[in-house]
């Protein structure tokens, strides 16, 4: 009997686990794809992308099911508890990422001057940068990696940085070029989307080191004790 | 004995429900404060909403905290697991609205154009529109009435339509007059910003639903029935 439970709750953490990973997966790959999309005016693409965000809600509400059933049932308490309802908190900000993605999609329809935006050829690059952080803070919730965690917080800062040049970039754009503006709109708030991922894999790497550890990653640097 | 748990259960949510009154109350007023300081380019306004949105944060840990602590030790099923579940996602939503709030503030000082910039005179109509939202969706939350938050998600097109034609009016304004396109793109996103606080609004606004009823509102057309 006393194996039972514990075998019980690994096997649903593991599962809500497996359900986080593919959310992850397909946000990654939804934000990367939609800014490829953009840039060759990718409409099927584009399209495709909007319909698979379904996709990433059903997991979210099948994360929620479970971790809800987890803790009606099991009753985890200390670190299981922190790690199921760190699992609730993450499958919501990977939604909002995937509606990050989705909403860049929608905007590839805008842009159909994608030739004569050079400002454009940038953003793959800090789309990847983004994606990269999504994924690298799933795999640190996946392996309870605190470490990790901090990783990839030390990276939001590069995304920062890029959001900041291309802003400056597309608004000069913007004054040489007067009748792209329209366009141009829309892509102020592509790369502020791709800045938001990285701020949401910030705060996600939050929750993963509060979950790994029981601290606060801001009183990390105050002297607190990890404890794991 | 078997009075003592429903009455802890009871002291435990309404404490639960004080909390996210406080924080809704403080997010409605940020927002509010944040666009009336954009209008005026009030920079001692402006800071002191930056500084208060940390009250919020605060505030949504104690929520967290309280919440999970209701899970291990009430163990609460059906609707009251619902809505301590609900309180614990509502408390994450309302303090990204205290975000953008803080997110507009923070723009005022790269606003000194206020004068010239006409389309500054749409937004505090929006902004007192989506607080109302944040405001009646608490309200909501508090009564576990699953008719008023419909009431709210009804009310979001109008926040969609207010955004739709601010972009348009940013976008002319902006061709007309380059020198300003630096101050409007804030705009653009002070604009965007709101009409997430409605769509936020929304979102909780099905939380509250779900609490309620236990059934989700999208399933509400499709003829299921609503059991609370």
């Amino acid at each position: 009997m006393n194996d039972y439970r514990p075998n019980s709750f690994d096997a649903d953490i593991g599962e809500l686990r497996g359900l986080i990973a593919q959310m992850g997966g397909l946000a990654e790959r939804a934000i990367a794809g939609a800014v490829e999309a953009l840039q060759r005016h990718d409409l099927v693409a584009a399209e495709r992308i909007v319909a698979e965000d379904k996709k990433i809600d059903v997991l979210e509400k099948q994360v929620e099911h479970l971790a809800v059933r987890i803790i009606a049932q099991r009753a985890p308490v200390d670190g299981d508890l922190r790690e199921v309802v760190a699992a609730l908190k993450i499958a919501g900000v990977v939604e909002r990422i995937g509606d990050y993605a989705k909403n860049i999609a929608k905007r590839v329809p805008a842009i159909d001057g994608h030739r004569e935006i050079e400002p454009l050829s940038v953003l793959p690059a800090m789309a990847r940068l983004a994606a990269e952080m999504v994924h690298d803070v799933l795999d640190a919730f996946a392996a309870r990696d605190a470490e990790a965690a901090i990783g990839v917080c030390e990276r939001d800062r590069a995304v920062d940085d890029y959001y900041n040049s291309l802003f400056r970039v597309l608004v000069t754009h913007m004054m040489e070029n007067p009748r792209t503006i329209g366009q141009v709109a829309h892509l102020l708030f592509v790369a502020k989307h791709l800045e938001r991922v990285g701020d949401h894999a910030t705060n996600v790497a939050e929750m993963v080191y509060y979950a790994a550890t029981g601290t606060h990653m801001a009183e990390r640097d105050r002297g607190a004790l990890v404890t794991n």
